[in-house]
């Protein structure tokens, strides 16, 4: 049992987590904190978490698990506003999803990596953004990564892995590295695709009705091209060393593919789109489309 | 009311376009037309079509109206096959994606495109193919693009244009060059995109278990990557003229977006961004993203 939880942060993910947690009856208080008191209160008006604060420093006083959970963007302010009153013992983690960014915050606002400090990242999310959006069962069968460093303790990763398998996600441990390279491809690739083609056809829209002849294909592979613009910034740029090459092997894709349309080369076109369906096809077998 | 009508390519276009029309009573007889028996024959026992004939000069004769319906890829061989067995005074009509190239296949198989052919494209479809996937409700509200020609019979177009109304269809008359831009940058460009991503993450995923880490967003974008390679190889190819720019913007686009990467442009990133987010909200604002 924890006896106060704070979290940083009560938008989708933070309140989601607070709803699970409460769910899950594994602490005794969750405190809120945030910048927008009238979303604080909203967040006690439906009993997401039972109290809040708007300033850091004051939330995490005497908290026994600090769950940062804001924008990339701004964690590294976040982590200096709160470094002098964490308290010895107390177990530190975020939900960022970038983890090297997250470990050089932590590193400069604390001096060092702190060994309760637990890196992580709920794959989870939805267009939709702000406590109003958050629900108990988001973490359900979703899962969480832990980047834990060499000096990370066990008893605060051990922690952090109770923590999100009472919220019925399944919890891994992979080097943070790796998580970055793994996320850049499977997710922050496609985001960045998706405002690039929508950006690219909402150009075009201003001269023709366009939009108007779009058909399923497009409404999918643009639906994450409504995720908040803020948040993907922060992203994107926190994980460039991962994303930019991809970007590039991308490019050059495409050209390969662009040439071969201008060749006419059959064959190459064809074994492009039967690799990609298969690889679609054994994806997704258990799912739906 | 048609008296006989024949469907060459009896898969999910021409399944549904069978249904919709029996349900509608329209036509006398549907007959349909294809290469395989035992789809043809599975099509009649599940009275998507009344008979069958799997060689087209016989299925055409004595057709009031005629639906070619097969690959973009084979229609001037369908035609060429049909084309001294039409029936005086019969409609013919096709249902390609490409629309230009469809027209340079009834010219080449006539000796020039004949007054009662009207280009048509239904903008529907499915992953799914084959007239088990059929369904006579596809195209209740869907678009129907007819790219009818200066030459082009009025009686013939609006014989076309009645036949897809009764469909539940809304149909809408532009030119066929248009079509093809507009298809090119709404649907075939997003395809292309879905299959160059699938292929290169299956790449990658032979030395890891990358796609382990995929969450929704890589679904949706890659929901069309599962569509039929040969069907959309067809397309890619005839209607590269259109398609080769818009791959090479798309290109030029991404390209400039991993600079503002490299460079840290805070502001050129959040500004795409968030022109995409406003045009995809646009877009859909009144459907479910």
């Amino acid at each position: 049992m924890i006896n106060k939880l704070t979290i940083i942060g009560v938008g989708l993910i933070g309140g989601s987590l607070a709803r699970a947690l409460k769910r899950a009856q594994v602490c005794t208080e969750i405190v809120g904190c945030g910048r927008n008191a009238l979303e604080l209160q909203s967040a006690v008006h439906m009993q997401v978490i039972d109290r809040y604060e708007t300033d850091p420093a004051t939330a995490v006083r005497d908290a026994d698990v600090i769950v940062v959970a804001v924008h990339l963007g701004v964690v590294e302010a976040v982590l200096r506003q709160i470094a002098a009153h964490v308290k010895p013992g107390a177990v530190l983690t975020d939900v960022g999803s970038v983890k090297l960014s997250v470990i050089e915050a932590a590193r400069a606002a604390f001096g060092e990596v702190p060994a309760n400090f637990v890196p992580g990242h709920p794959i989870a999310g939805a267009e939709k953004k702000g406590v109003a959006a958050s629900q108990a069962t988001l973490f359900e069968h979703a899962r969480v990564v832990l980047t834990p460093l060499a000096t990370t303790q066990r008893r605060a990763l051990a922690t952090v892995r109770a923590l999100w398998e009472a919220t019925g996600a399944e919890v891994v441990e992979m080097d943070a590295r790796q998580h970055d390279e793994t996320l850049a491809a499977t997710s922050h690739l496609p985001h960045l695709l998706a405002y690039t083609l929508m950006d690219m056809l909402a150009r075009r829209d201003k001269e023709s009705e366009l939009l108007n002849y779009a058909a399923g294909g497009l409404r999918d592979v643009t639906r994450i091209a409504a995720s908040e613009p803020q948040m993907w910034h922060d992203i994107s740029l926190a994980n460039r060393d991962a994303l930019v090459p991809l970007l590039d092997e991308f490019g050059a894709d495409l050209h390969r593919l662009a040439d071969a349309l201008r060749e006419g080369n059959s064959a190459r076109i064809k074994s492009i789109f039967m690799r990609a369906k298969v690889a679609r096809d054994r994806l997704y077998k258990k799912t739906t489309p």
